[in-house]
């Protein structure tokens, strides 16, 4: 194979679609399957997905978050308790008809979401006001069949996500919930995945299906198209009735719980890819990079060599040391330029070489994945250096999504001014809507939906589309 | 609700089975489902199984192994490429039929293990030596159909587990790699789970279906049947001829690849509960305990609040500064005695208690949770004395169970002798073995099976069902 081959062949701005795909394969994210629709998540990937729970985890467990593990297989009464639920996920569910060569008594639902099964647990959890709020989140993975082609960590049949499902006393204490977690996942995209967002809530026609109302976070993709980032849904007491969810309260009296729940999935990955991946291949922002710093040893003769692989050890340690996720690549059977090649296509946020040159000077050269930059640096503040170069990155990935991001959002007054945004750039339409009916015409001549009705009292105008007064102001955008 | 019955209302020795269940649900750690042989992993639980991963996890990637992830479901036309393995598994595989209301083309099947769908991705990533050694781990659920009934950890439908799968160069590489991974198994079970354990190779009857040879650990629980806690199997060339796992060598000539896959599940947590609980619920080894130290403060009057809460939280400060997980239960709708009932039935190896009493005489009080001995200690030298307790309740737990165990390994020369010993106590037969004909005679007659053939050159001597000279020296059992 030729380097060209192992690097990206075309360019992210001129067929992203066709970027994403070679992104994904060459820099060993994931891979497809035979199973249709399914997709691997390779050791590289699953890397950063270790990252991103990691960081979750640690964060809702500081506020009183346990795990704990569901059953896979919903048996098909349980899924159909909660109507409009049921009616809203029954199209995409694979169900288990068998178990080896015997037809099961009831079809079983490979799960698509658990709120069904879950429930049926709160329901003999929860006796009393003391048993409050349950506040507990699951690592697993999901399947909901795919009818469109596959886009890995986009669009697949199986998705690995966590789902929270809490439970509370009151309905103040559920909104809470419901906002604080919206408010965990915002930080997590904007400060970790360095990712730009739009908050708000979803619509009636575009929430999930048995929620009173859901929250969602939405990003821009350089294509124009936005992407949902995690939803946090208020399911009020529409799973609590069903699933008889009571609890005897302080006033001596029975009542029906209030419950929550939010999810955020390994699309992320996606999101990051998309946002910050160059024609050079992935760029991943370094607070949720596997690897920080790659450091290259450049050998030309025999003789240099140990005082630079003692180099090249003795500053991965004192980064290490400084809590830097550093990978040393002493790898014989590859030459320096591969080497870069590689760690480039793997997004790697910093490449250190040193050579003989570097030893003489007492010095590093480090290379930065987003700007390339080379800066030679004192060996004797590499530590303090490198950390702030690292910041440096983050901000900069930040700050280029947020122009894009800026740079894809537009106004409408009008249906021809809408369209034609749309058409020529695509990205956010800010606009006045006044109805349902409106919002379905709009995605019917469009593709575009409402992604997010911001969550403060929206200002209010003539609608977009039928001119009415008193609409209220909302973010339109195709989506993947 | 008395505190009778919250208590575990059977004597361990005399209903095991029964003691295990109220355990399992009064310590919070599962709970059944309405799908049928399913359990949910309470928070509790899940804590104890992450502490396992956690330990694991680390272990395996300090020699080079990562994670990663595969499909749920697998077509058919791939679980069957190795045919042995496909005919031991059909009869337990849940198959998915139908997506929504559509007939699926190819059935899919719920994975009761990764082999095949993990090979099929190998055969596309290995290609040349330089990509060997594959070391990769995965962290799911499996689901295999059980016919008998369900007990929580040891036998369910679905289960938490991992499952390596790795491929070599070299036979003697897969070969050590097996070793190596039964080798991390013991030391996890036997050091931080505090299980003594048998190791050695299954007989061909009881090997994984599709190995060369699967290794294995079987423990001995006390009602005289043992438990496999793990196994590390060589694949050989089985899966990579079929599914063409094949690479350009050094030697310029194309070789399949050697392969191993290993697994170990939540079923551990089964295994602790019953080797170390006592009457009064779970005891939990300190090192895999979620818990280690539960600080109580015991107030009699107003005035003593404050001192015993400013003790209370400094002295949790002090033993977390040293890594030990400490929990203060200071909730004031519970009475000391509750709480300490409470914390006894969910295995917390200490408990201290901290008074007025205790704070005049600048002593803490502790009470260990094996011995149930209560020990004042003084409060200068708290930090060094809890660790060292934890220390001791980690050996002596250890201990306790190796005499369990050696009481329960007997020898037997003839079959009534056999028979004898596995109706008075059960446990592990050490005898000579001459074939498989003779192992499945005793199984049918005894329901005894080979549990372990000891790894070294066992000893050889007349078989205890035929009298056949020159047989081997193997471990017999019933088993859960």
């Amino acid at each position: 194979m030729s380097s060209k081959e192992l690097g990206i062949t075309v360019k992210k701005d001129q067929d992203l679609s066709e970027w994403y795909t070679q992104v994904v394969t060459k820099a060993q994210l994931a891979d497809y399957s035979s199973a249709k629709g399914f997709m691997v998540l390779m050791p590289y990937g699953y890397s950063i997905w270790e990252k991103i729970k990691e960081d979750f985890d640690k964060k809702i467990k500081a506020i009183g978050h346990k795990n704990a593990y569901f059953p896979l297989l919903i048996p098909e009464r349980l899924l159909k308790t909660e109507t409009e639920h049921f009616a809203g996920f029954t199209p995409e569910v694979f169900w288990v008809t068998h178990s080896g060569d015997t037809e099961l008594a009831e079809k079983l639902a490979v799960r698509p979401t658990s709120e069904t099964i879950i429930y049926e647990s709160y329901s003999k959890w929860v006796k009393s006001w003391r048993d409050l709020p349950i506040l507990i989140n699951v690592w697993n993975s999901v399947v909901r069949a795919e009818i469109t082609s596959t886009r890995p960590f986009l669009r697949t049949t199986e998705f690995l996500w966590q789902e929270g499902h809490t439970v509370h006393e009151t309905e103040r204490e559920a909104e809470e919930e419901v906002m604080t977690i919206l408010g965990i996942y915002s930080q997590l995209v904007q400060d970790e995945l360095a990712i730009p967002i739009l908050v708000g809530k979803k619509t009636e026609r575009e929430k999930f299906k048995g929620a009173v109302y859901t929250t969602t976070m939405e990003a821009m993709m350089p294509d124009g198209k936005a992407l949902q980032m995690g939803t946090s849904h208020h399911l009020g007491q529409k799973f609590s009735i069903p699933f008889e969810i009571k609890y005897l309260g302080k006033d001596e009296k029975e009542h029906y719980g209030w419950t929550t729940s939010w999810g955020l999935s390994w699309r992320l990955i996606g999101a990051a890819i998309l946002s910050h991946g160059d024609d050079r291949g992935l760029i991943l922002p370094p607070r949720i990079a596997p690897t920080q710093v790659v450091v290259i040893p450049i050998f030309y003769k025999e003789t240099d060599q140990k005082d630079i692989s003692d180099e090249v050890r003795y500053l991965s340690s004192q980064l290490e040391q400084i809590g830097i996720r550093t990978l040393i690549d002493d790898r014989a059977q590859y030459t320096p330029g591969w080497k870069y090649h590689e760690w480039e296509m793997k997004g790697v946020p910093l490449r250190v070489e040193i050579g003989p040159k570097d030893i003489q000077a007492k010095q590093v050269t480090v290379v930065r994945r987003d700007t390339r930059e080379k800066i030679a640096i004192n060996r004797s503040d590499a530590n303090d250096r490198i950390s702030k170069i690292l910041s440096e990155i983050q901000n900069h990935l930040f700050d280029r999504a947020k122009k894009s991001l800026d740079g894809l959002t537009a106004t409408a007054a009008d249906m021809q001014s809408f369209k034609k945004v749309l058409e020529e750039k695509g990205g956010f339409i800010k606009a006045f809507l006044s109805d349902d009916s409106c919002e379905e015409k709009i995605k019917i001549e469009t593709g575009a939906t409402v992604r997010v009705v911001p969550m403060k009292a929206a200002k209010k105008g003539k609608c977009v589309y039928c001119g009415a007064d008193n609409s209220i102001e909302v973010y339109f955008a195709r989506s993947y």
